[in-house]
């Protein structure tokens, strides 16, 4: 009975689900770094001002106004059909629109994956350092991580490959290719031929996980990842190129796995929203709009990315390495002289500025000396004031 | 490498989760039923009428032309504040807004509890027959079900007494106290008080799925299990008193246990869609809107739950068996001569009308003469007119 003397001693059932994955650094950081003083590089938000909230508003509208209801009822759990075949008609390799699922924006895409394809104790390689919302999938999923180095050239393939040779057997090889999130490197074309290659050979799948690749602003077109091998599935989202708040992503999957992830999705929340979906496939099959506000953005983001890496070469000359981006929205620097970022951030905070400590990305290295900077959210004034700040934690 | 004489023969990695679950009889149903000529009383789609579409145009417009692009940006995982409280505000029992978690639809909500407490083979109660969104959920976890008999009354907590006195240890039992799908039943309040009483006693926690609470039209307030006792998590949606498009629920639970939803919601999908949140808190709080709207809904359901009921009463008399609802969206009938349902089917659909038979729902019964009559999509007419088609399939 509830607040007597009786009161259970019991616990509360337990899967130990959560507790496999802890919180993300990422996010308790945002509460932390939201003061308004504080100038933060350290969330991966796109530029609010990048959002289309006009043809939003007018997508909207229109299809509220429509007469048809079927934006405010339940829907197929595949997804809107226009959605699917706007994915299918994009990818660069022939895809029929059944390989396509929507997702609740792509972090669900990757769940949907993981709970499909990996077993607890199977494993799962990735460069390292990784994406946090890929880490906690995988630690919910009670997977085995394997680390893989990367460098400028994304994931070192050759070291897989000997991992492979020595007997490591992934389900899954997780890649974001495109302007990976923290290192902002792009996977160099003949590390994706052998990595093909290899998903043929070994037999796992690899995840490509595309949220930036329209992002591009500099740099040569390397052939994407599924018009090489057929065991590739990739991920996709509106959170970059519309906006975050709408949750609208997706999965492009081989047929057969596609209707396994259906059956997940329809277990797991019957659909994604009806309405969200219908603005969605409005906004981005709008006559004349897409190509231009992609423009747009790419040269929101150069202009922003390049204000970041001149500010850093200004004022922190020689003390930290960088790899220039050729698109997306993250810059991964490792400071020289082996400082400890995670202690360097309180002193970031104070100054009035704030990035994510590479620790947070671990799989197993601890990047200690490493760090990730968004120049996605703030403009080119607010980036370099952010790196003036830097430096006087720094100590230059 | 992609279409060549090379191509892989290795399978797909599975981890065996999609192919517990199969897929839902009653969604595979929708596809077929989904003809012009049909009267689907099959799916548990809520009058598109019923849809308060300019109250939630004029809350989109609002958000959006706000100024504020936080409606659009990523957001907490815990949910918008304002629908939090509001949430934690009509709750029965004295609830803390860090208690609520917002979902991506109600669904989301059993299916991130069922993680966060349920380990593979440990044991879920519910009643027999049982929603089939819950039995995917928790076939997909690997759970062991615990079927228990219901009646008018709802689930037969005795029976569940005499089980756990026979040793069964439950994680979770699983209750539609409220208009139960499929049964339509309410479950009586010394049930609640003796279920109440046994979670204290076994350490369970009670699941009380609510999405139908607020469509009340007869019969007397009962008190909410959350009242009861303190191990009860209650889920709630907007589908059925907004509109289902929208996707956005919640799940109220003890405080340490809401932390470890966070923590999957986060994992999961990051949050529920931030403009979805603002325009539902927009709407629900909007002065003067939610009562007259709530009221007009029960009254709609009200009118055709006794057309339904009329016109089964009328063509039908003597040949099914049925509990009058005192509100909810389902009337769940038993055929008197134990005629089939699955096979009465196929000749309804041939007269032009669908239903969900029995066998759809079942625990560990087959339920062959039951079957589920949705009174909530179709108007009057409509209802009489398939009960008409139903009376064709029989032969009456």
């Amino acid at each position: 009975m509830r607040k007597t003397a009786t009161a259970p001693t019991a616990t509360m059932p337990s899967s130990g689900a959560a507790e496999r994955v802890g919180s993300s650094a990422v996010r308790d950081l945002l509460h932390l770094t939201q003061r308004p003083e504080v100038i933060s590089l350290a969330g991966g938000l796109p530029s609010p001002d990048g959002f289309p909230v006009e043809a939003i508003r007018e997508a909207t509208d229109a299809v509220l106004a429509s007469g048809s209801r079927d934006a405010l009822q339940y829907s197929t759990t595949e997804g809107h059909p226009g959605l699917r075949a706007w994915v299918a008609d994009r990818c660069p390799a022939p895809t029929d629109p059944d390989q396509v699922l929507v997702t609740h924006g792509s972090q669900q895409a990757l769940d949907l994956l993981v709970r499909a394809t990996v077993a607890p104790g199977a494993t799962i390689a990735l460069a390292d350092p990784g994406y946090v919302g890929a880490l906690q999938v995988f630690r919910l999923a009670g997977a085995d991580l394997a680390g893989i180095p990367a460098d400028g050239d994304g994931l070192q393939v050759d070291v897989l490959a000997q991992r492979l040779a020595g007997g490591l057997r992934p389900a899954l090889v997780y890649v974001v290719a495109e302007f990976d999130n923290p290192s902002g490197v792009t996977l160099a074309t003949e590390r994706r031929t052998e990595l093909a290659h290899l998903a043929d050979r070994y037999g796992f799948l690899i995840v490509d996980d595309d949220p930036y690749g329209a992002l591009r602003w500099s740099g040569p077109h390397r052939p994407a990842l599924s018009t090489l091998s057929d065991r590739v599935v990739t991920l996709g989202t509106t959170s970059k190129i519309l906006a975050p708040g709408l949750r609208v992503g997706w999965v492009v999957a081989p047929a057969p796995l596609a209707a396994r992830l259906v059956v997940l999705k329809q277990a797991t929340d019957l659909h994604t929203s009806s309405l969200n979906q219908a603005v969605v496939t409005a906004v981005l099959t709008r006559p004349g709009f897409l190509e231009p506000h992609l423009t747009g953005l790419r040269e929101r983001y150069r202009t922003q990315s390049e204000a970041l890496q001149a500010a850093l070469a200004d004022r922190l000359a020689g003390r930290i390495a960088l790899h220039a981006p050729e698109g997306g929205m993250f810059l991964w620097g490792r400071l020289t002289d082996g400082t400890d970022t995670a202690v360097l951030l309180a002193r970031a905070l104070e100054a009035g500025m704030a990035f994510v400590p590479g620790n947070a990305f671990s799989v197993q290295d601890p990047h200690r000396s490493g760090l990730r900077l968004s120049f996605a959210t703030e403009g080119p004034a607010a980036l370099v004031e952010a790196v003036d700040r830097l430096a006087i934690a720094l100590g230059t």
